[in-house]
């Protein structure tokens, strides 16, 4: 990464700086052998209402969202979600854990704006980033919230954007979702996909300028 | 069902009238071993392009989105979709499997207006109603293709009520799609939720008004 126009450097949250599958261990506890089952489909119908009351211009904030996901997982796999339960499953959302090589990229990136930019509401962003101590490495943390209106709607980049006060050719967004590069890519920013599962980009008509495992690849 | 209010009775087409997962035999001959996978595969991100798309304001007919997320399928499970294997797999697409009791309840709904409001653009929906001879139980077949805006943003049903010239207080409007159903209702239609697989509502703020396993039980 040595393009001399990137003023900012933004990273997505959940996914990308933190391992949102770190709640396994918590789902276990509280559902023994339905952990793995209950934390992907958690994951999965988080992003989907995300993407469906977008579209529906019905808005709720993530955390909310995150809360329905979790009712429905816990639903459709027949366990009871009491409210005991809920709350530890919430808390530990609140404390992902981030992937290795996190804290050592941030540290050293100097001489750049850096941000992160999430669908993740402020009640749920701030905790997670205070609980590492990781709010010093960042000039802002910027939730969709703002705007009410969820990634990869064009309007949340824009916001960010405007948060930013640089111009988008001069943003580096990285993200491991394939549908937020290709949203952040459409708007106009320059992307990096951090493939962290050695996934295949999605059909969506966007190839992303940088492709790495982990942030160490881009950064090194 | 017998609401006086009723004028038209809409139906969506993929999972509702008609069986997406028809396509595993052609997929299975195509690809053997991996037939269920790869029409898993390819129903999921025909999807969820449709609700990046929409978002992202980045339409793209519904066509060439199901030709997207079958390329994806077949990258993932790393087969080779040579033209000729592409070319069987989307003819398979224009000639699903309608659910068995569809004609029947078709054939018996006199009195209403009828309609079906689909993702799917023209050039798909309307060899597929034809290849079943239903074209007749029809007053319109209306595809989100002629406002360019997929199903659940509220214009998509809008256009549908434009088409169907009824107040839309006077829509019975039945999906199998759960997002559908959520969007349907938001908008203000009447819905019933064709629940075919024994699933569970979404978390998405929505009571169905109504609920059934399949057409037959509304109707009778």
């Amino acid at each position: 990464m040595s393009d001399q126009n990137i003023k900012a450097i933004v990273f997505d949250v959940y996914g990308t700086l933190f391992d949102v599958h770190s709640v396994i261990k918590e789902c276990e506890r509280q559902f023994p052998e339905r952990g793995q089952k209950i934390s992907e489909i958690w994951r999965k119908k988080q992003l989907e209402y995300s993407f469906l009351r977008g579209l529906m211009g019905n808005y709720r904030p993530f955390w909310e969202i995150t809360k329905d996901a979790l009712t429905y997982a816990c639903m459709v796999e027949d366990v009871e979600l009491t409210e005991t339960k809920e709350e530890k499953l919430l808390d530990a959302y609140l404390k992902l854990e981030p992937y290795k090589e996190v804290e050592g990229i941030l540290s050293q990136l100097e001489g750049y704006q850096l941000a992160v930019f999430s669908n993740g509401s402020e009640e749920m962003l701030h905790p997670l980033i205070e609980h590492h101590h990781f709010q010093g490495y960042f000039n802002q943390l910027i939730s969709v919230n703002g705007i009410k209106q969820f990634k990869p709607h064009p309007s949340s980049y824009l916001h960010a954007l405007e948060q930013l006060g640089v111009e988008r050719e001069e943003v580096l967004f990285l993200s491991s979702n394939t549908w937020d590069i290709a949203g952040a890519k459409t708007f106009g920013f320059q992307v990096a996909w951090v493939n962290r599962s050695g996934g295949i980009m999605d059909e969506l008509g966007v190839t992303p300028d940088h492709v790495v495992s982990d942030l160490t690849e881009l950064f090194d």
